[in-house]
């Protein structure tokens, strides 16, 4: 489960958390770019911060890379928290699905790396079965709202993934460009109105969704 | 350009061509699922014929995977030749791009390996900028015609194939179901009929419709 909240002190001074929001918003950027073998001092001098004070915050790598994932990874389920908080079921739906898939397009493989270097570093399990649960929810609701077509199913939502992975892994220029216009496409497809009939669903289930394996 | 048909001689007889194209089609089917390393010995045994036949049709390994390419390659620019020679274009336009990532889910990396392994066996360019040329034409059409939505551009389709690839790559055993219905969503979300405004093209090209990287 993401520890990032806990390991926030309640009091830090609000230029402290300013600090420590922008150590992990750069050394995510850095990560995604260059691979988590970036050093820190590359890490504090693009974060404006010294050597010292990343240290402080953050005493080792593993506990930094850390933080940038389970902030990542906290973003990632509050989209779905998000939009089952929509009065709008339908958009609430297609709201998700743009932001799982921006996120994708943003994390070219980090996700991946992140789970291999440190395997045991979170238990992700309990958030990712309430991510699933959320989304099968979401499904049922659009549906429910009709603005979602019956036939769709939550596996779909990994086929949509696999296929914007495939985009986002081959062309790392035009990756968001690329990735927003398939999503567009398949929204269009999901809509209820004048659906045509479909192939029927994949065996597949939903864990790409979080770019994990189950364990 | 496919060399395929100009090697089989115009007098061969029936069986023998029934031969090549059943030592072709076993070839395909073996290399996508155990790469190019498989032996000529075990082409022949599945092929059923014996292997100082497969010589005499085959001399070297790289003839007969040039040959199997050429078979592949010479389908694939056809698909676009039968969409073009279908009088309702719409309808030509959906079989080919139902072809096209059928093609793709049953390729399993072969093209890949091949121009990896042989990078100057076939001069595929020509054939290539036909296939380029004839999809432009068909998509033009498809849209005169009405069926196809105003706003889909030819790069939508390396979208579409890199889309396809991220499905066939990752899951082997339900990648031709995945496909499938990815294909279809898309295929709705592409009808001229009630479409919505969509993000903008991504500077994709035509290149990886065809797996192929320009020379």
């Amino acid at each position: 489960m993401p520890t990032a909240p806990s390991r926030i002190p309640a009091g830090l001074r609000a230029d402290a958390r300013h600090n420590r929001d922008r150590i992990v918003q750069v050394a995510r950027g850095l990560f995604a770019e260059r691979g988590l073998d970036v050093p820190m001092a590359a890490v504090a001098r693009r974060a404006g911060v010294g050597i010292a004070t990343l240290y402080r915050r953050f005493p080792t790598k593993e506990s930094l890379v850390t933080e940038v994932f389970a902030d990542q990874f906290q973003a990632c389920t509050s989209v779905v928290d998000e939009a089952l908080a929509d009065p709008d079921p339908w958009r609430g739906f297609c709201a998700a699905i743009e932001k799982v898939c921006a996120m994708q397009a943003a994390d070219r493989g980090f996700t991946a790396a992140f789970i291999a270097a440190y395997p045991d570093a979170l238990d992700v399990e309990r958030e990712r079965a309430r991510a699933i649960d959320g989304f099968t929810e979401l499904t049922r609701r659009a549906q429910a709202a009709g603005g979602l077509r019956p036939d769709f199913v939550p596996g779909d939502l990994a086929l949509l993934v696999m296929a914007n992975g495939g985009i986002v892994a081959k062309s790392a220029e035009a990756a968001r460009a690329a990735s927003r216009r398939l999503v567009g496409y398949l929204l269009a497809a999901f809509s209820a109105e004048h659906a045509r009939p479909l192939p029927p669903p994949a065996p597949l289930d939903l864990d790409p969704m979080l770019g994990l394996s189950p364990r």
